[in-house]
């Protein structure tokens, strides 16, 4: 996939070189030669990938690269540090700046498409989820800055050679990680599907006899290792195979014998690109599911109850296999706002979502459908049974107590529900809900904590 | 970037062959020998790409082709029909039974590659957006299967040669689009960030002097165009280049002379996905700003209030700029309920949410607060101009009736309301808040329709 590349530094010959490698592979590249001008470049272009020289006068690159972690508007375009030095300190430094990664001058062909292409493959994906979190002006993704410790990983080691898993596994626990190590491709599909989830792969490319890429390339194919960090490990003599380890979708890749700095700095990079992608991920998930229910009581909410019904039903209309409902209302619930406070309130409400929840199938819908009203829906129950739930239901809240605040004794809840059942391909969820409606109506009026069945 | 692919066809040389080219290039291969197995391996397997032949003895490819897309399990899987014919009804009949692209026998390696590549890519990030959709159970995910009119595309022709485009173009105007042609990058470029948004580009790759999959790169790394459908018109003698153009993420090719049917079916099915792309991005956008949102009034809701609050306070505490806010309650509003129904109480939430929207600064936020409970924050803004936005907004409401429904003569709705202004760094959203709500309270029992400013 092509990108844009913003490449900085400030000496001219060295921006040309990479210019010139970069356009013959069909990217899109943007320069600067100071810091300020990288800056500028960076918000007015929204450039993909920043390669950023460490040694500039003014403004270095550890600096340019803190700026642009501040702004909001760049904080999220990955920085690659280009640095002369292979002082171990200055790599920490650059991460701790809040670099993505970095190269080493002079710079390698393979390195440098190897470090833009993976930066690129996750970017593609971050800046979608990024793009659809966003729609709603959601300011909870500027949080996404913040940085987790990134001790503690799963890493899974895959290398037929004892002596060279050993050495790189050492290194890994001594950073704090937990390391596992296999032999073989067969092994390592397995773990990779098992529990805990993996965070990063180191694959040599030779598995005695076994090609580690393939094994790559299975890891890809798989939905659960689709986004795995994949570190491939090979002997300088195996580069002219990396290329096709980059396109299948390898991370990155280490030279043996493998240095020990060099471990860690890129395990650390690839940690941190997992987890802010995990954590995009998870928010967006949140986020989701907020839509869908109902804040207080964890229920689906009434938006999502219509929808599902209809679903339902249309369903019931392909399969003629009933569907019932049951809607729910807790009984004088005005008096335990107004006698014990909204918080005895909201006890209550919650505490009879948990009750209901766990006492119908896995496959029945809660939804809170109002203040104190609440809807169940049992796809393929016929009355006769939605009735016999609803009951069971009824005696599961009425029976005991419920625990609320300030009231030692506890407090007796009930409901009264109308239960009704959908026959007729054509009805619609509206006219289900109404009628049972009705029913509740009747409930209520028949002296409450009961159950009446719907007229059809 | 690797994936799982299952070849079916019942000719096992046939099946051998597609494996070999396709192991060779690291994907993952599985395979199948007749519709059914096809339809059990798809299920069982999930892959990511199916190659299907058409004459197959019992279910021939249109039939599987069918079921595939029947099953809420496989429906997502693109799936390229494989035919010996090059009869272009069998094509139709493809596209009708759902298939997303098709290849023709014997195959070439070229089309192989671009067809599963660029399917590969597609399906990375719309699974990637399915499953964020799916947290929740969101049953409407469902309904993306449906087909929509893919008539009336926006395609840009980008060719130096008047003769050639102008072929194209009059063929997908008779095929309903609009097509728009320009003859270098430059135009290209500018057009592709004008509106309306383009559907397809059709990008010649040599556009006299200028290299065509340049352009391609371009518009790949600008944000807009990232996901644009990018089909490449070539030569048979550029058919080498043709390898970088796939890399750099063009979506499929076209060889000159372009024939009429093949132009109509590639352009049909670089429609058809990008359209499932659309509805699926549109379908999470939707989503996430119900999260946010109060159904009712389109205001945020209360959730985000909180949350946006917090943030502005920080902000506040950074920059030393005062925040205000305004909670406001509407008098009476049990009456309205009661005596013109809900309805009417809905229509009145309604409306002053939309006065009240539109009479603030665009970076001031409205949400609804609770059942007839609103809050304005201002940024930057200071007490006593917090409180002349207040007084503003209440004669706003209150000043003009309004309408509802049985009701010919209209209303009139007042609102009490608590200024509140952020001083110090210490205070949280929520002890803002309860000042607020007590100078409400003061205002309620000043007399209703007013504004009280909270003490410090
Ligand atoms: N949608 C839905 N339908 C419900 C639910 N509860 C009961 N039913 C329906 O009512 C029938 C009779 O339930 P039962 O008398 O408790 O008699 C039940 C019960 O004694 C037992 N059983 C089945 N599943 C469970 C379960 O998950 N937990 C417990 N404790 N018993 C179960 O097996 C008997 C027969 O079960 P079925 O043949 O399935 O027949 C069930 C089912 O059709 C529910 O929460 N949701
Ligand atoms: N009286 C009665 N209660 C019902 C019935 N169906 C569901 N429930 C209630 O709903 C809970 C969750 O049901 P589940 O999701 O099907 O989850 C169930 C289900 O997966 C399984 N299970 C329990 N009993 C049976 C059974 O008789 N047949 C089947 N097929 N599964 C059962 O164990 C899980 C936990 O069961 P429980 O602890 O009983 O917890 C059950 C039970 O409290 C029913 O037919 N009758
Ligand atoms: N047209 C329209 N009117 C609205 C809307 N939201 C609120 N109202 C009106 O405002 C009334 C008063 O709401 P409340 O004082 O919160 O009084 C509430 C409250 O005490 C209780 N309640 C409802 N939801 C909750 C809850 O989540 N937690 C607690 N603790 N109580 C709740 O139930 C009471 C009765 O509710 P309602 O009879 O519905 O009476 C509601 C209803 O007439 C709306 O979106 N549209
Ligand atoms: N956050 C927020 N603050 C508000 C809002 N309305 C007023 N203010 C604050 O109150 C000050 C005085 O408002 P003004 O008397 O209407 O006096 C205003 C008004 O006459 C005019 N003005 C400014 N913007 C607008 C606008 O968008 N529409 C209209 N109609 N007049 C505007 O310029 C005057 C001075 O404006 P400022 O110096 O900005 O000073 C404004 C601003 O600090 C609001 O909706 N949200
Ligand atoms: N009395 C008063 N009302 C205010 C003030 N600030 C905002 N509003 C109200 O809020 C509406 C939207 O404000 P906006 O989003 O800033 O959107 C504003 C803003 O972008 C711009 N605008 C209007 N007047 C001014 C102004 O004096 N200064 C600036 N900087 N922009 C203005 O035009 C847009 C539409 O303006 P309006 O139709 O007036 O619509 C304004 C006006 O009804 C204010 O200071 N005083
Ligand atoms: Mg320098
Ligand atoms: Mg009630
Ligand atoms: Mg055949």
């Amino acid at each position: 996939m092509s990108a844009r590349i913003l490449v900085v530094d400030d000496i001219l010959p060295n921006v040309k070189v990479l210019e010139a490698k970069l356009t013959a592979e069909y990217f899109d590249v943007i320069t600067a030669f100071d810091g300020a001008g990288a800056l500028e470049r960076a918000v007015a272009d929204s450039p993909d990938v920043i390669l950023l020289d460490v040694m500039m006068p003014g403004m270095d690159g550890f600096e340019v690269c803190r700026r642009l972690r501040q702004d909001p508007q760049t904080r999220h375009i990955p920085v690659v540090m280009v640095t002369a030095l292979t002082d171990v300190s200055d790599r920490v430094r650059g991460l701790e700046a809040g670099a993505d990664d970095f190269l080493s001058k002079p710079i390698n062909d393979h390195a440098l498409f190897a470090r833009v292409r993976s930066l690129v493959r996750l970017k593609t994906l971050t800046d979608e989820l990024r793009a659809r979190q966003a729609t709603a002006g959601s300011s909870e993704l500027e949080d996404l800055g913040a940085e987790e410790a990134l001790a503690g990983a799963h890493v899974l080691i895959v290398d037929a050679q004892q002596h060279r898993s050993q050495r790189i596994a050492d290194q890994l626990r001594q950073a704090g990680h937990e390391v596992e190590i296999v032999g073989d491709a067969a092994e390592a599909m397995q773990r990779s599907q098992a529990e805990p989830a993996l965070d990063l792969a180191i694959v040599h490319i030779d598995l005695s006899g076994q090609d580690g890429m393939r094994l790559c390339g299975q890891l890809r194919s798989q939905e659960t290792t689709r986004q795995l960090p994949l570190l491939l490990v090979l002997d300088e003599s195996d580069l002219p195979r990396l290329a096709k380890g980059l396109e299948l979708g390898v991370s990155d890749y280490l030279i043996e014998p493998v240095d020990r700095n060099e471990l860690r700095a890129r395990v650390r990079t690839q940690l941190r690109r997992r987890r802010y992608y995990h954590r995009l991920r998870s928010l967006l998930d949140r986020t989701v599911s907020m839509a869908y229910t109902d804040p207080l009581t964890g229920a689906y909410n009434r938006r999502y109850l219509k929808a599902h019904l209809e679903r339902k039903l249309m369903e019931m209309a392909d399969s003629s296999k009933p569907v019932s409902i049951m809607l729910f209302d807790l009984d004088r619930f005005k008096l335990v706002n107004d006698e014990l406070g909204h918080d005895a309130g909201d006890a209550v409400l919650k505490e009879v979502s948990q009750r209901v929840g766990n006492n119908v199938r896995s496959f029945d819908m809660l939804a809170r459908y109002g203040g104190e009203e609440f809807v169940v829906i049992m796809p393929d129950t016929d009355a006769e049974h939605a009735l016999a739930v609803a009951d069971r239901l009824r005696r599961l809240i009425g029976e005991k107590r419920f625990g609320v605040p300030g009231r030692d004794e506890g407090l007796t809840v009930t409901f009264s529900a109308g239960v009704a059942t959908a026959t007729d391909p054509m009805e619609t969820g509206d006219q289900l809900l109404k009628r049972a409606d009705a029913a509740l109506y009747e409930a209520k009026g028949g002296g409450r904590d009961r159950v009446v069945a719907a007229r059809p």
